[in-house]
């Protein structure tokens, strides 16, 4: 067994976790320069971890070359001022090759996206999970849950397997299940991270969450500091004011399924100039007469 | 634009669509023998039309070497006897160079997996099956829709765009809304495959289907049969006889979000000799004390 103890990525949870969107030039690829910029910018706003290769890095859009190339370059910005959260996924070796890549190129933690098998019994999510968590014991691992059937004991009976497994995105859109699901768990055993980023954070919270993910950061780096600052100091009125900053936002992501959940995230940083809006298939663009909303949003943030 | 008219592809989907297995060895590699063996019965039992790397077929947990052999073994075995249907999704690089590769062992068809995406809009799902549809023009293409909010008239903007777009298996559990679904998009222009099975075949042939999918079919071909052959004559008492015979072995697969879907299947066949057990995670085989019941159900089937 590891004597890694994981103190570092433990703290590294109980915080903003940014999830970074991946950039395409004109002709389709990774853009790695404007990636960089954007990076930069939030470990310049105080960002301190990031994940490459998350939803909001529009993973299941990314060839494995790709994803191999966003972590590289996420590495390589982070050195020294931020802990990495690799997303891995798909089958079990492809994820296992994905962490162990991760861990060779010096990240410390990998994110295990939720399976997207459709036949997922309760015993199989603990033997993937065990499969992937096992053959990289010195990285910290952390289940991504969206699927609010499964029950805590199977996270524990996971962790008992697999000490490296320290923390959990939990990203059901249901305070009170994730209460639940936390206790039955194990609350004090695990980093909670709010998986449904600003939205759900002061609930999540409330409930022993210490640490949410966030692809609005992407935008405005200040304004989710803001948000963690007010609920580290448990002042859920200013949490919730910057709740009411973020509402509009948060809501054209949320329309229709989520449709433009990077989509609207892409437009604010193409309104600012910081990156295209270009997003891969089965996403889209906005259409023209929905971009000037959130180009508002986006200014008003940044003044 | 491409010359091919598609007669043979739209026959062989208006049929019964079967989703074979993949065995596995016990040291978990796609077993050939057994597989090979399960297609001979198949073709044997009467069944003309062939997915391989379906979800029966453990798509998402198959490796991209992996999906290719089983495509391969699958078009060899079917040489004369059957059309061959092959499931392709992921990235769209990914998602076309299966599609290429299909065409290239001899297939003529692919069935395009639901994005697993989080984020789709409407003109992404578009754009997605575009992009692969127009990179194997002379394949017949049949996206599989699992998504009761995509409205029909999407399906027909796609079909404007790629004439090879001949059929699609659909999958809602809601006859009206595919009736609905069907009209939108075009009745007429589109071979409509029931994509829940033999529970569903019913209710979606009486509102415009001609084809069913089933992964039953692995351990009973004359079972589905004899329901595309009642469905065909339009005999819906007797389409419902057998919907009786097979209602149990499908709640068995249904229950708990699908989770045993491939399990009771496996199960089923290895009680008959036929194939290991085995799946892969996120699925697990059934515990011994439920083996009994599938094995008793299965063996009635087969007197």
């Amino acid at each position: 067994m590891s004597s890694v103890t994981f103190e570092t990525q433990r703290a590294a949870l109980a915080d903003v976790v940014a999830i970074p969107v991946t950039p395409f030039t004109a002709d389709d690829t990774v853009d790695t320069a404007a990636l960089r910029a954007l990076l930069r910018r939030l470990l310049d706003g105080g960002i301190t971890t990031l994940t490459p290769n998350g939803n909001t890095g529009e993973f299941y859009a990314l060839t494995p070359e790709e994803r191999r190339l966003v972590t590289e370059v996420t590495v390589e910005e982070a050195a020294g001022r931020a802990s990495v959260l690799v997303g891995v996924g798909h089958d079990v070796p492809a994820a296992v090759a994905s962490a162990r890549h991760a861990g060779e190129v010096g990240a410390r933690m990998i994110m295990v996206h939720q399976p997207v098998h459709p036949y997922v019994s309760q015993g199989g999510w603990v033997d993937y999970h065990r499969a992937i968590a096992e053959a990289v014991p010195d990285l910290g691992v952390v289940p991504y849950l969206r699927n609010a059937q499964l029950p805590g004991a199977r996270l524990a009976e996971l962790a008992d397997a697999c000490p490296n497994v320290i923390g959990i995105k939990y990203a059901v859109p249901d305070a009170a299940r994730f209460a639940a699901f936390a206790r039955d768990a194990g609350l004090d055993r695990f980093v909670w991270v709010a998986g449904l980023a600003e939205p759900y954070a002061p609930s999540y919270f409330s409930a022993g969450a210490s640490g949410f993910t966030s692809g609005l950061v992407n935008v405005a780096p200040a304004v989710s500091r803001n948000m963690i600052e007010s609920l580290r100091a448990g002042d859920y009125p200013a949490a919730m004011k910057v709740w009411e900053q973020i509402r509009r936002f948060e809501e054209l992501r949320a329309a229709n399924g989520s449709a433009d959940n990077v989509t609207v995230v892409k437009e604010a940083l193409a309104s600012l100039g910081l990156c295209g809006r270009d997003v891969r298939p089965p996403s889209k663009p906005l259409p023209e007469d929905a971009r000037a909303e959130v180009a508002a949003i986006a200014a008003g943030w940044s003044i």
